[in-house]
């Protein structure tokens, strides 16, 4: 029922919209989100265009109803990779509302993970909303012990 | 009783060290640990050397006791820095067990957040170790999102 491709540099505004809407459901205030948009897109746009940023986009019937993006970001070697100063990072898990609860995002976290193992990477890491966590957790992923400080 | 110092290449060694105790001190294997010594001082070198890497050493009548390390790393924008896409990152917070309690890492903790303020950062963010989790907490900082995955 559903199909997957690579994103594209094309899908510039849609990941933006994702990553706009998933936030949105997480609670995020539209003030912020709003602040946001420019400065992500702006962010996005050459690490699309040049294949850092990646993943892919769900579709139904030809049009996008989800998507994930991912890294591989600069790491420290760590006890979670102790010999790679590199881990995967994945962002922007987004499924349309009505297309929830049908394996779409179980789908688009094997493609990562399988694509992680391909590139040989030792870890994966992501941020989950509440509602996101639930699946993750079923998918084999376990907390992180990270900590946040607003200077602002 | 403590003075502070900017961290120097010279002390490469000794954060290599102090990243070993604050895993072992943690519960890390030691297996693990050594497998990431040698990556992580590889790592570690020309970040110190070129002030990517750049932190405080704690000492205690001319002997170093403590320290801690910082990076500002490229994250995309995000509702806690939305018009930023970058963070402040700190990593390797030490101090010696008979030098523990007595306020330094809270010190070394107020001279990240003020370097972090100084460089214009809205975000900052750690791992923390069981240990050293209700510290940050009494400093402010909030339990963060993360989840991660082992692929080995």
């Amino acid at each position: 029922m559903y199909q997957y491709r690579e994103v594209a540099p094309g899908d510039l505004d849609l990941i933006c919209r994702h990553r706009r809407e998933m936030f949105t459901d997480s609670g995020r205030p539209a003030q912020v989100l709003a602040a946001m948009a420019q400065p992500f897109r702006d962010w996005l746009a050459p690490r699309l265009a040049s294949g850092v940023y990646f993943g892919w986009i769900a579709q139904a019937q030809g049009r996008p109803i989800g998507g994930l993006g991912m890294q591989v970001i600069d790491w420290a070697p760590h006890p979670n990779h102790p010999a790679q100063d590199r881990r995967g990072y994945i962002l922007n898990v987004f499924v349309e509302p009505e297309h929830r609860g049908r394996g779409v995002a179980t789908a688009l976290m094997a493609m990562a993970a399988d694509e992680g193992r391909r590139r040989g990477l030792d870890y994966l890491a992501l941020h989950a909303t509440e509602k996101g966590r639930p699946l993750y957790a079923k998918l084999g992923w376990s907390q992180g012990k990270e900590m946040g400080l607003n200077l602002k």
